[in-house]
């Protein structure tokens, strides 16, 4: 609404007739708190008034059942699903999620300024409120090379764009605490805006530093003790609960323990698996968890609600109140916040069958390698003659870091107990290979390789032999991106990955089969079962989670932040 | 802060010490709602942080006293005070005010964009955050003739003012309703930026109009129910708490009774006498009374600050969090909410001796009279024979409307129980007065007189006798406006207001004695007692109020909005 609506106010009015009427709802009222009865008068795809109203083309009897604002996950990385954006759309608004506040970080690495103008381009007619926080740390780091560079003047571009909310989650805490230049003009641009955090254990001093620099927002706190710390510095809290980071009965625990108030907490998932989201949901799992930790029903639905809508400044979102948009959610069971029905808009949201997707040829043609050669794997023998090894830790993404000789090497090799890894720049055909070994990985036998490799996406490649790797790296080439698995120079199984070698084209349901099918077939080439084949495998590449890494410039050092010579 | 202050990075980080460091505070955590202990570091104005800092060129140690933010008027008529801006400001400051959200629609009714540049400007140098609510409605009505017209052009103006923030209160409701277009001008103009409502009980499908055309606040709710239909229907409710109007029992019984949340619930005034702010404050003395109604402190303390901040967009104030401006109280005891100190942008808030104001001439030669004549004084006869005449009604603004013989009349007068009343329009030299009688005001023998006279601020005269009324006008022009007692042709007492003709230059202690004095010789004039001499007379030109008014074009009937012959 850029204008006043004149006729929503003779709607409310009851002058003119509705678009829809709500009859006998038990209306779950976030402002006050409360459910009451009543009937909401929707007009042009907006709340016109809660009351006795009568005429409207559709009258909408939910004979007592609750009807709640639809649902705001206040922070989620679209592509970590692998589907495509109105795919992963779909699974999200099944579940009463009609605005998704998203930060593109994964295809901005990729594909830059095109690639976030792909996700907003191919959401703009789904039934679902779709808004862009800007990455801010594209690439991640200086320690490798991504497809793309999103400097202050692409980002003043981007901030432009329709559906572009503020900034997203600023990672690079250091440079925002020494007040690098380029950093604060980044933060400048945002300036009014929602900025994002990325501060996982930031703490004291420091934590107030980065505040003091406007960030606004934290969703990797994972103790109730540093949620508070942030809460009070004064960061709104996204209490966490996605697939691999579950961080909301610690957060709820304590909230509930000290009686807290929630205003400035919402939900969200970060990143979270499609079966994972088909089976649960994402905020209305979050709902159904904090109730049955004992916090007040409504209180949860305004963590799912109006509580991100303030976080967000989205003012037209978030209550059952004049003027707001219809987006909506009929509820049954209250406790177990079953969802009946999804209104987007005041239209009920019908299952969508997605045409084929176009992809655009930037994003389809995104793997871009120089032919990768037998030698280009060799690794490097140490000065020292000691080689230092990446360490896998089980269910964690962090590493340790292992020395081992020449021999221990060998014999790690015989026992399949180490691999080969190497990273191979795809973006610039820059011939970049970086390579090492892997401790802990379980593959016994042939070769994995991604595309998915965090956050510069460069393409990861694990074997126990040359041949079924470079057999690997060739067919990721050839399917523009994904996942594959190869065994005696065969391919065992591919997973296309052909936007942005990040997400499928596929349908939902292959899609899922799909994931499932290559992670089984993984597994059975031994690799360890208290490591996740694929996605585990993605963070080897981020160069900045401790203890060491590889990118495609080589093996890093995260403490010591040097490459390992 | 306009850009990102790299000092308060680095005084956060505690590598620059700080201006100020509050040590052993208990800090009022109006996020988490919970106080705990700690030191809080200021820089530049600004909170830098919490934690244990150290060093700074000035240490205040609280020893366990409570540190809350300071407090936020939500809505207030300065000029009702009659103190000019600056002295008003040193009286809310002292009692822990140090943001004030005004609506001068008063002046601007005399003197338009010129009387709200003077607000500001007499205030840009005060410790006080001082916004304004862009007046919407001047005049008030069409049945008057007011000092300057605000249409869409000069609001426009205006909304580039420094310091400007919103639209103030919206009183002509059926223009909204009715979708007057210049009302809908002017309300998209502020379109995305706080609204204020004014709506006495306004309910039903009207309440849901008036807030579905985007008016985002109530002051107005003199009971519960009306509260929560408002709250429901999605205003903001700004519980009024004033020297005539004090709504703040009733709403928050309610609130408690039925565990309403308050997040978007705020204190205001509205109008309230120097006198009484003297003696108990504004917003504090709302905390304190919520707090004996059994609120939760904090609660309370959230009402008079980050809750006020979150309905205005205020994003920098209410709250002690790392990058708010430094708006502090210190309170020794919390259930009294004992005020020892204010410290604004960090600076602690020192008794100010305000030199002689300088008003502009324009401000100052504000009452433009055409020379009133003994006949412009005398009331027609109406055609029917049949006098209407307007009655007081004890403790009440609202009238009646008596009926009468030209022999009622003059036994009335007898009695001491008519005057005579006159409007004379004071600001274009129009020589419009408008006549009639007023019963039940008391005044047996003189004339009273006043240049505040809401909405367009005409000059009212009530008299016994014609050589008395004339020579009240006299006074009050010669004085450029303000109260006036004549007796005998000879003055009884007056207060010059010559600020716009509604406040005065004077010192607010000299101010408050001169209020008493003159009201109390305005009593022994034997004005009845249930009545407030100059406050319920300056009510009686308001043409929106039933029953009757008078106006300078005549005397009007409010509920058939037409002028009686």
């Amino acid at each position: 609404m850029n204008n006043i609506n004149k006729n929503l106010i003779k709607v409310a009015r009851n002058i003119l007739p509705a678009d829809t009427i709500f009859k006998n709802a038990k209306i779950i009222d976030v402002i006050t708190a409360t459910i009451y009865e009543g009937d909401v008068a929707i007009y042009d795809g907006y709340i016109a008034g809660i009351g006795k109203y009568q005429n409207a083309r559709n009258i909408v009897d939910l004979n007592g059942k609750y009807l709640a604002p639809a649902f705001i996950n206040s922070h989620c990385h679209v592509e970590s699903s692998m589907a495509s954006p109105s795919s992963y759309c779909i699974e999200e608004i099944k579940w009463g999620v009609t605005t998704l506040i998203t930060d593109p970080h994964e295809i901005a690495n990729v594909a830059g300024i095109k690639g976030i103008e792909y996700m907003l381009d191919s959401v703009k007619n789904m039934p679902i409120n779709y808004y862009v926080q800007v990455p801010s740390c594209v690439p991640a780091t200086v320690f490798e090379n991504s497809g793309s560079v999103l400097d202050v003047s692409a980002m003043e571009k981007l901030l432009k764009m329709n559906g572009v909310l503020g900034m997203g989650e600023m990672m690079n805490v250091p440079a925002v605490l020494n007040c690098n230049n380029e950093i604060i003009s980044k933060m400048e641009l945002f300036k009014g805006r929602p900025i994002d955090g990325h501060s996982p254990m930031l703490s004291g001093f420091d934590l107030q530093g980065y505040v003091a620099a406007g960030i606004k927002t934290d969703h990797e706190a994972t103790t109730w003790l540093e949620a508070k710390e942030k809460l009070r510095a004064g960061m709104s809290i996204l209490i966490r609960e996605g697939s691999a980071c579950k961080d909301l009965d610690a957060i709820l625990k304590g909230i509930l323990d000290e009686k807290i108030d929630v205003t400035n907490v919402a939900f969200c998932t970060d990143d979270k698996h499609l079966s994972d989201i088909r089976k649960e949901g994402t905020i209305r799992h979050c709902v159904v968890k904090a109730i049955k930790l004992g916090m007040n029903p409504i209180k949860a639905i305004q963590m799912a609600t109006i509580n991100a809508a303030r976080i967000y400044g989205l003012d037209n979102l978030g209550s059952i109140t004049v003027g707001k948009q219809a987006d909506l959610v009929v509820i049954d069971d209250f406790n177990n916040v079953n969802i009946v029905d999804v209104y987007f808009k005041g239209n009920k949201f019908e299952e969508i069958i997605l045409k084929e997707q176009k992809i655009e040829n930037e994003l389809k043609n995104s793997v871009k390698i120089k032919k990768v050669l037998r030698e280009n794997l060799s690794v490097n023998k140490p000065e020292s003659g000691i080689y230092k090894v990446i360490k896998m830790i089980p269910y964690k993404i962090t590493t340790d870091c292992e020395q081992m000789t020449d021999n221990d090497i060998k014999n790690g090799i015989k026992k399949g107990d180490i691999c080969k890894i190497a990273v191979v720049e795809r973006h610039n055909k820059t011939g970049n290979v970086g390579t090492g070994f892997l401790k802990g990985y379980g593959l016994k036998n042939g070769a994995v390789a991604t595309t998915v490799a965090h956050d510069s996406h460069n393409m990861i490649v694990v074997g126990t032999n040359d041949d079924d790797m470079l057999a690997a790296i060739d067919e990721l080439e050839r399917v523009n991106g994904g996942y594959t698995l190869v065994k005696d120079r065969k391919i065992v199984e591919t997973l296309p990955l052909p936007i942005a070698g990040l997400m499928s084209n596929m349908k939902t349901d292959e899609l899922i089969k799909m994931i499932d099918k290559i992670t089984k077939k993984a597994y059975d080439m031994g690799i360890s079962k208290n490591i996740d084949p694929f996605i585990t495998l993605s963070f080897m590449a981020l160069p900045v989670i401790p203890k060491i890494r590889i990118t495609d410039i080589g093996l890093f050092d995260v403490e010591n932040l040097n490459f390992i010579k």
